[in-house]
């Protein structure tokens, strides 16, 4: 009797875990620390010129959507002729900073990312604000859509 | 000993069970629909110039986000000063149209919503594209993020 009681202990623990391990997963702020890291690897990319490398936080996917004043952009080569077309060169690209970031995470495996942008170049300033839904993906976490806009009287 | 290895079947049924209980849920279709509806509910207030009402589509928390031109609003109380402002009266306010929605599932119980946005008013026709990140509370779906942008030569 008490061996199958033990048994049944023993099982009930492993269902237990299985249901914590399937539903939760690695703390937020490891995830949060991860896309901090892409972000941090996009500014970088801007700042030297290279829009395709800014371009590998994004999803590598068709599905991958951009939204801002030219409407909803689809699929990553158009997100990333979209970009070059816009900042054809150093001078129209200029210094990327991002800040005042805040973090939600939806699953374990989603996040929603506010924040605000600014790009400083020689000819003017401009600055706005976004909002990235990310997705966790074998590769890390990518970012799965991205509404840009520009905040008026904002510098 | 038979009887035993029943209580361990029934355990472990229930215990899987709970399993996908905790982490499947409802359909996409039954919850794209749900979210539809209240997006319905939306535009209705709207067009009978009932701000509060369209509000209802939001999560009533301080912890509510709205970007645009304006920056980011955080809390429902002055999203609702913020659309109160913008929007005074039905004149202002317009006929609203949601068009081209696009949904995506980021877990069973969030979702990310793409959209069209028309307003038809007496003076002047404007337009543009949100981004709606929603989440299922006990009340039912309700957006937490709001992210909505004027396109530049749309109408």
């Amino acid at each position: 009797m008490i061996k199958y009681l033990r048994i049944l202990l023993v099982l009930c623990a492993f269902c237990a875990g299985g249901i914590s391990e399937a539903c939760a997963g690695a703390s937020d702020s490891d995830s949060e620390a991860a896309i901090r890291s892409v972000l941090q690897q996009q500014q970088t990319a801007w700042n030297r010129g290279d829009v395709k490398e800014f371009l590998n936080g994004y999803w590598h996917s068709p599905e991958l959507t951009f939204s801002g004043s030219g409407g909803t952009t689809r699929g990553w080569d158009d997100v990333l002729a979209r970009y070059q077309k816009n900042y054809p060169d150093t001078a129209a690209m200029g210094k990327l900073e991002f800040s005042d970031l805040q973090f939600r995470f939806l699953a374990e495996d989603a996040a929603l990312v506010l924040g605000k942008w600014h790009l400083k170049r020689e000819k003017d300033e401009l600055g706005g604000v976004f909002t990235l839904v990310w997705k966790k993906f074998p590769e890390g976490w990518r970012i799965i859509h991205d509404h840009t806009s520009l905040a008026v009287g904002q510098k």
